[in-house]
């Protein structure tokens, strides 16, 4: 069978993770172009592998297409506010789409790109890169399979390295939505419901965080209908390596995905016994993730695999981070309404 | 130098231990006398061991010193009910006391015998026991030396095993004061300062428990007047052994205090790398830690060690845990006031 | 820059592992022929890749290379019988090549191998693949470079899963050779030396390894002129996942590395505390240390780097492994003789 | 039950241990008697606890013994030179005796101190701490109860820390018997089986050892009638913390048992993740060890524990033990012959 000819549409870093994971080598996928609005950009990069074209936009990249038959679906990983224009046009030009999180910080353009899809009958995954990691989903399987009994409390840490740029920050649609958007998504996948209910507190010790109205540091707590409860604890800084990690107590038991290190040396002096930092930020940790989901995008244009994530998952998880933002502003819990897709 | 003669009030199991601390081989300790109301069992506790004198009460045991002079400092492990009157008679008595937690459960009857203790000269220890422990005590210490420079998570986790009984849940106060009071206890000390507010949610899985109106699974977030935000997460059971953890997040890295195992043995089969389940219960757990906890007493009573909980933490802690039962049920965050001793 | 395009030659477990290494992405290496005694298998493979050309053999391919420039250099992973030929024909078709270990059993081949690479000016790599792996780099790196002073005892332990075939067996060249030659490789490089002496005992648990003359469990001792001492502990059996470590005791401390597994999820139940069991075998723990040792020769072939091994470390460790067989036939020390290339 | 009063000869760092042990609270001993050939020091530990005699020697003691009945059995723990006579006296003194290992270094001195304890009927306890260490005994345990199948390999590791004195190394009986003594005990009660030979190399790196003639650095190898290997690995240097660790392999699994830290605190920075170096030295690791071993003595006075060291465990740990250090010194391996207690 012949590979799913990819065009990645943003080179930034996760449009370079994908780039690499389309050339990887699997039988599943080929890379045939690349576009970004700096051209020289899209030209190394395609100069560098046989086959691949350069274009300046996704709309560039689809009009050859139409001529050429450049390739059969797309990638998007340009900045979040791209991402419906590019979502839209490619799925009028029939291609499936694969965008990085969150399709909109909007949940009305979540629903018109979903309900687009839905027209053209092609699918349209939101990329939350966790879903694919070997070990969160072996703590959701086992989970949901009832490993550890009646599941009672769910913790999600998400701890970034470095912090990013503040022109990055400006841009990422605050904490709640850019880093706790994943661990809303996790605590929803493992429980399999959603919530009732959001308090959250932050604070800013990065002043120039605080100057964006942004914090650096926060606790969500998340209550279910089951009685289960998520806590989610994120931070902007941690030096000691990208730290991430889930954890689930049932009655009969407890699962956690731990971090890892890019060894397994174990230094032993009177100092005390160490290990490597953690993986330092998130291509390294999820190196292996970020391909899977490729992966798993490839088999969802052959039809052999359902999109992981659905379009009640966008639409939830981009309503209960700005639930969320709205307790750690009001200093009040708030209630998660509006969650049901037919309504929207 | 005479050791410190003890006299232990209350047989159950954390009288025990202190019981068992007392008869340790440590030259700063002595039993010579135990006390419970089922006189038979204090009997059969002093008939094992030379030089030790039971009796029924506290206050038959302080009568008998009177004329007889056996002991010089009291410990108090009866039920939580019982404390006051044998905190205050001991006192008057002119014994050092310490006393297990809580001293009670009314803000004003710490304080009363505080002021008694303050009146008659005598330390009054409350026992907050994971104060003494080596691992969560060199998590304090680092923290606050700023070897991770400014704190901003603390993450407290503790969950019992095996459930008690309901006997035992009726009398306990609920799982915020007789639980959480550890935790909250846990990061006053590390981070230095008190909570401006608690907020917290409960469930209850364990039908027992939900019809004593208490909750098994509990998760408190308590925000700092610096921005440290503190999440403790409590359960009843935890069916892979006791699980006491401590986590301190701060700008130039982390600490935990992680969980520990009878032995060190490793199993591996082609089932998985496994290890012991964690210490089975707080004898256990806190083996070390109690007698570590008794021997400061003992400096205390010498007068080289000032004690490690003041009235102001005992009753600080109580107005938290108190703060957070009333946030669990009203579903709002709550204000932490009244802190401050001269304001009793 | 173009990539180096590679021919692969056998397309068994190691071949099939070079040839997705070279298909990986890496600007620097791409795969165009592949050659197999069995000739549907290589047009199998060369069927999933656009652009690769299948051969029934080496020589085949070296043939239409001629007329046809398909390739720049060879990667051999024949069995060992047909290595000194593949090698051979390569070199003379001015290819530079990386083989297998082991180039072969016989010293004498060996040598004439690298004789005629010197004459041609070509590099011959042989594939040692634990030279490249991140852990076992680590810790030779930070011994050589003194982070634990002197260096004084390294353990080696390798045990395979799953038991080989007997029909690898046969044509394995026996343990020492098949199994050892890797840790005996590993322990010169940390050391920086070669051994004056080895001592090793063997057992054959398994009937049918006994029956072939051979071990599957073997622990070798090597002195060293610094008074170092190694320690090599091999199995053909270990059910808990595929078994590698590396320890080095320095007067200044101990670095070790461990095993690793597929996730990092840690199972907390009554049973116990549990992790996965270790990667399954080499493919998957070697996964990129192959793929960082193709891309190793893949600068050898540009003059970026020089071979990590030389002709020296390819026969001493031939010689040595040969002197432990002996050693563990005759239940006698055997001395190291006839180390010196120049003497070859 | 009245508990075992015990007389502690040899108040060195073993005799205390004994002696806090004797102190420790438990129902089944006390300790009334203590001896060292400093009078002064016998003295001072007796007055800092209340029914304690000091003599000058185990000799002195007896004789009061006889007068007065001070105490019902003996622990000797003086230099191995005073082993036979305080063994032969107490037990000619009708008491039960526990000696530190080695009873002897000669055979004949071991033979005929069982010899006198069998015709007196009563208990020698040659104290092996280690076979009283719950990690090593789970091992064990596991191990001949079959859990990982036919038992193969076994690897027992012994690094000191921190040196020892070369006063004390003077004394030891060198490394092989000082050291290696627990090592051969341990890889014995594991395979429940005699090695038929050994093979041993060592070196000296500390040059003061070096001119003692003795080794600092050795690896020892057994092989045993069923096929399987021992390894012993000893070191009197690591800067790291007292390092003792057992590992076994069978062909259904591994077992080990891994050194202990302190606490279970975990640091974690820019320079990576670290714990506690492992316990300082032998009376940290083994502090419960000891403790257990002295309360299986007290079982052994009242007859309801078998000794867990017999008359054949001791003399075949001295045999091999002596063995091991003619391989190191003639370059060959030895048989291990003589075994047999019918033929002493």
């Amino acid at each position: 069978m012949a590979p799913i000819r990819i065009m990645v549409v943003g080179l930034g870093r996760a449009g370079m993770i994908h780039v690499r994971g389309a050339l990887d080598g699997s039988p599943l996928l080929a890379l045939t172009a690349v576009a970004d609005a700096d051209a020289a950009r899209a030209e190394d990069v395609a100069k560098a592998h046989a086959g691949v074209r350069p274009f300046a936009s996704a709309q560039a990249a689809l009009a050859a297409d139409e001529k050429e038959d450049l390739f059969d679906a797309v990638v998007i990983a340009t900045p979040t506010a791209h991402h419906v224009q590019d979502i839209q046009d490619s799925l009028r030009a029939g291609k499936p789409v694969m965008c990085e999180k969150p399709i909109s910080f909007a949940v009305a353009d979540i629903d018109s790109c979903y309900a687009l899809a839905k027209e053209q009958k092609l699918p349209l995954l939101c990329a939350y890169q966790r879903r694919h990691d070997a070990s969160f989903g072996a703590v959701a399987r086992s989970a949901q399979a009832g490993e550890i009994g009646t599941l009672q409390v769910v913790r999600s840490t998400s701890r970034d390295n470095p912090v990013p740029t503040i022109d990055y920050l400006k841009i990422s649609g605050k904490i709640f939505h850019d880093c706790g958007s994943h661990d809303i998504d996790m605590v929803r996948w493992v429980l399999g419901e959603d919530p009732i209910e959001v308090h959250a507190v932050g604070s800013a010790f990065n002043k120039d965080i605080a100057a964006l109205g942004d914090w650096d540091t926060v606790v969500m707590t998340l209550t279910f209908p089951s009685g289960a409860i998520a806590t989610i604890d994120l931070s902007r800084k941690a030096v000691y390596g990208y730290d991430q990690r889930l954890e689930v107590l049932g009655d009969d038991g407890m699962l956690q995905a731990e971090n890892r290190q890019p060894t397994s040396v174990v230094r032993s002096t009177g100092a005390g016994i160490s290990t490597d930092p953690h993986f330092f930020s998130f291509p390294q940790r999820y190196k292996e993730t970020y391909f899977e989901e490729l992966k798993h995008f490839g088999r969802v244009c052959r039809g052999s695999e359902a999109p992981m994530i659905s379009h009640k998952d966008a639409r939830s998880v981009a309503i209960i981070a700005d639930a969320a933002e709205r307790s750690c502003e009001t200093k009040v819990s708030v209630k998660i309404e509006g969650l049901d897709v037919e309504s929207s």
